[in-house]
């Protein structure tokens, strides 16, 4: 079993090298940190990685959580981590000092820990990471009363938060959501209908479930317009701090591909007629509500993908040094001893894939991180333009990276051969684990309609002009690198490619309407994905060049080398591939919106 | 569950509208057979796939088989499917009658059964399609006396057959085979060594185990010139035809990604020196021959990808018929019924993305079984002729429905959303079991460098040239059409690119040697199989546009405007693609070949 899931080296590359993390402690906000915090946290999570989560990897996939008698009993490891979680700060990290919380930035106090847990076990870490983000949801619209009750049970570990938006009839359609509040004379609503794929909707593991539910108050308006933020636990509090039921029943768990570690759950609520929740906020605003923690969440599983995909490369850089087999082509001599199969050309292309997707998802991802911490101590414009770039990204990193992380494990698996599909070795399940995240928090296919539809044209274009203009700096360092300027050509002339074709497709969504202007918008994504990652390739080789100047140890050359020849990968092999994207975003013909479904019949 | 799985029109159309398998009726070889007999085999196959093949398609993968004090336990209805599959003379289908065949061409004899039992299950189909291909081998290379003791048994089913290659220091690399036969003063050899990923390779489904092993005869010479084909039976046969054991003993089973219903095993021959093996044909000449039980194998690998992308396909479809979810992007009024998914834009692109794998792929093959079929029943330069063109094809039908039915079956769970991902929907099983194409019979690799340094090159591109004028007969035909006249012109530049791109890296070959040449063979092969892909869209676009004005009935109108749009589909999204592989095939800079290894040090 490989032993290496995720580089400490790159993070710190990423974090410090490459983008300038510690300017954030200038504002107040985050002024008592310092970079010895920053580096200490990284070594605790790198840590419980290696100690807590990568040792349970393999058997909490093949000890799959089970249903017994209406209970979800989970690995019994899962309570263990949760509290170390708490204990650990992990849960609030990011929270205010006043709410229990370390007030760390996002990119500190999120992003490495679910980098770092989520390439050691990603199934072990969501436990913990979806209660930040229910528990965050109460620190940002809570009232007091909800901030006493629940969040110092959910910021030790102890109880389990969760995101309860999906109903049997409202999958991708919010809108439909049908889950009813009707209200009391006490002050709670009573809840009733039912709630699927709620991940760690009920387990053994936590003491208490707490819901962050989208609901629909009794007679409020129809659509979007009529979903409320409630809290809903599985018990309810009694004055004396003991717990009761509130008729939250879990009636099953899915039996999954991957990510089989933590419990998918259907509930029903108030089949009793006794389910209680509390609004959270002003009613008819949860949807605004809850995208802080779906904002957060596709982050997250960005991050994610990139990291089981980096969880992938590792396996598979260790099998490709270690494993004998075939000779160089050169060599002809049939008794010469065989070489490692990392001396093939054919498996470092596939090595070098996975690296450019792998380092390039998780610079994109620390961009993104950065824009988040930004955007919470700045002001007015200045906030404005972060709140942009980062809602502008969101979609490009949750849907690269896991669309891309498909495809890099699958190359990983593939140079393990038929190693690679046996479960003795990781990358069968890596590969099982990934394929979920083109689907949660929005499919792909949503991603690209929120690009193209919503965020490209957003504030008059704003945010794409404010996004182009990061890059074009970016390719105006590179052009005065003799080096690189063949790469900052490239990504110049694709950058004008962006542009036309964006061009090209408002004057469809002007001249025929929305449906022919976003059939290929998830083509549309993975275009734009492909050139903000070369972007984040580019800035990554002009850090790298000036480092590889002021002639680092060796172990820092060969590092910084690497990320050269991942930047010149990427640009001889990916990079290329927007331009048969461009071809058919340029041409489209409707077919897909004007064919018949009757063509489909055979 | 999806009931369709594979498409019993459009295999009609591929036989007998896009080509003319009944011409074979005309060669002496097929003479007693008709159209009548070739319909009723597809029947046949296509109530076997439904009533015998589908049903346990989901319990073989939940009931895999298991390693038990030295024995393998598959499913009990292995044994019945065994038998079925001989008593309906589909083991020996393409055997001459002499040897107690049906003296079938391969394209009815082999690709029908496989491609439907394949897409019905594809574990359950490989244990008599393996037998059919070692049995060939018998059929081809055996002694009579080879044939009398062990054809009717493994024609029957009774036996299973296996095809021994891998071996634990030797994957792709058969040059370092070490498994050693003795020769004794008996006739037979006494043989010792390993074998591993035998798939099949022991099972209590079968009653006795035949292996057509590649094994190195006592000081032969070095690398492949000294393997030699051997039948190794797992049991011997005693005079009186009882059996007794021949120390070949399975050491255990991988348990694996998917293609669970079928145990991969590791077998270890002549542990207690009593293991003996029988020579077939000459010393040293194993590798050719068993070349020919692979190139069938591969082209059944290819097959079986296409055929679990169908049944992806048909699932999908079927849920996105279904399922209601959102509306139409015109409309804005929430209280108005959902659509079926089917509706949306992006589910279309979707599912054309499958029709056009499946159906593009599906295509090929049949051509290729054509080949197959024609190189058997001609003569002279016509019989190479056929010989090469199959030559050729092969790592492309090999390799294009494998690496493209992993994307296929990925969106087809992607369409079914969180259900996709569920087992309680066939798509994850599909994408499991799909994983394994890439890898066995050659991976991905493996068939590029084929393709580009062995097939390209072979009688001075004599393969390639033939290839070439059929891809342009297609493009004269539809160039006559004036709907199809701009997809014949874009096959036509495609071409072009493709003579540019080979002629450019055959330049590399001269000058630069073999590592710069195949560096990027796999993007070759890739770039290569779009093209090969495009040019049956082509043909079976001319052919439906033909029938449909011959005024057909709405079916067939829907059925034929269906390969019209899938044709569509094809040219407008998956042809543009070689756009960017070109322009990395043509600017192949020989990153992979000169960096450093150290680079991937960080």
């Amino acid at each position: 079993m490989a032993e290496k899931f995720i580089s400490e080296r790159n993070l710190k590359f990423l974090l410090y090298e490459l983008n300038d993390t510690e300017s954030l402690l200038r504002y107040p906000r985050y002024a008592d940190h310092s970079r010895e915090v920053f580096d200490m946290i990284l070594d605790t999570a790198m840590r419980m990685g290696k100690d807590l989560f990568k040792p349970l990897f393999e058997e909490m996939d093949r000890k799959a959580p089970e249903y017994v008698k209406g209970e979800v009993k989970v690995h019994p490891r899962v309570r263990d981590i949760m509290r170390q979680a708490g204990e650990g700060g992990w849960i609030a990290s990011t929270f205010p000092y006043d709410l229990g919380g370390q007030q760390l930035p996002f990119t500190i106090g999120v992003f490495l820990p679910t980098a770092i847990f989520g390439a050691a076990n990603y199934s072990a870490a969501v436990y913990h990471g979806l209660t930040h983000g229910a528990a965050g949801l109460i620190v940002s619209y809570g009232s007091q009363e909800m901030k006493d009750t629940y969040l110092p049970k959910m910021i030790a570990g102890e109880w389990q938060g969760t995101m309860a938006l999906t109903e049997p009839q409202a999958g991708s359609s919010l809108t439909d959501l049908t889950t009813t509040a009707t209200p009391t004379e006490e002050g709670y609503y009573k809840i009733r209908g039912q709630k699927l794929f709620i991940s760690a909707g009920d387990h053994d593991g936590a003491d208490n479930i707490i819901h962050l539910a989208l609901v629909r108050i009794k007679d409020a308006p129809p659509g979007i317009k009529g979903i409320s933020l409630f809290i809903i636990p599985k018990k309810r509090i009694k004055e004396d701090g003991s717990l009761e039921s509130n008729d939250v029943n879990c009636a099953g768990i899915y039996h999954k591909l991957g990510y089989r570690g933590a419990p998918i759950t259907q509930l029903a609520f108030g089949e009793n007629d006794d389910c209680r929740g509390w609004l959270v906020g002003e009613a008819n605003k949860g949807l605004a509500y809850m995208f802080q923690m779906m904002n957060g969440a596709r982050i997250d599983v960005g991050l994610a993908a990139a990291c089981i995909s980096s969880a992938a490369y590792y396996a598979s850089l260790e099998y490709a040094r270690e494993r004998p087999q075939g000779r160089k082509l050169t060599s002809k001599d049939p008794l010469s001893p065989q070489v490692p199969i990392i001396e093939h050309a054919d498996v470092r292309r596939m090595l070098l894939f996975q690296k450019s997707i792998v380092e390039g998802s998780l610079a994109l991802l620390v961009q993104c991180g950065l824009y988040e911490d930004l955007e919470h101590v700045t002001e007015g414009e200045e906030r404005e333009n972060y709140n942009l770039l980062l809602e502008l990204l969101t979609p490009v990193a949750k849907s690269y990276p896991a669309e891309m992380g498909i495809l890099s494990c699958s190359q990983g698996l593939q140079i393990l051969g038929g190693y690679g599909f046996c479960e003795e070795f990781p990358l069968e399940q890596l590969y099982r684990d990934v394929r979920i995240h083109p689907i949660h928090e929005g499919t792909t296919g949503i991603q690209g309609m929120d690009l193209l539809g919503r965020k490209m044209m957003m504030k008059k274009g704003k945010a794409a002009q404010l996004y182009l203009a990061e890059v074009r700096k970016a390719i105006r360092e590179a052009q005065d690198d003799m080096q690189l300027k063949p790469f900052a050509d490239q990504l110049q002339s694709a950058v004008a490619q962006l542009e036309k074709v964006t061009a090209h497709l408002f004057g469809i969504a002007a001249k025929e309407g929305p449906e022919m202007f976003l059939a290929d918008a998830t083509l549309y994504l993975e275009f734009f994905g492909i050139i903000a990652i070369a972007w984040q390739w580019l800035r990554q080789a002009v850090c790298a060049g000036k480092a590889l100047q002021k002639n680092p140890g060796e172990s820092d050359v060969n590092f910084y080398n690497g990320k050269m020849v991942a930047c010149r990968y990427f640009y001889g092999y990916e990079l290329p591939k927007i331009e048969g994207l461009a071809i058919r975003l340029l041409s489209g013909d409707g077919l897909t919106v004007t064919m018949k479904n009757e063509y489909f019949e055979d």
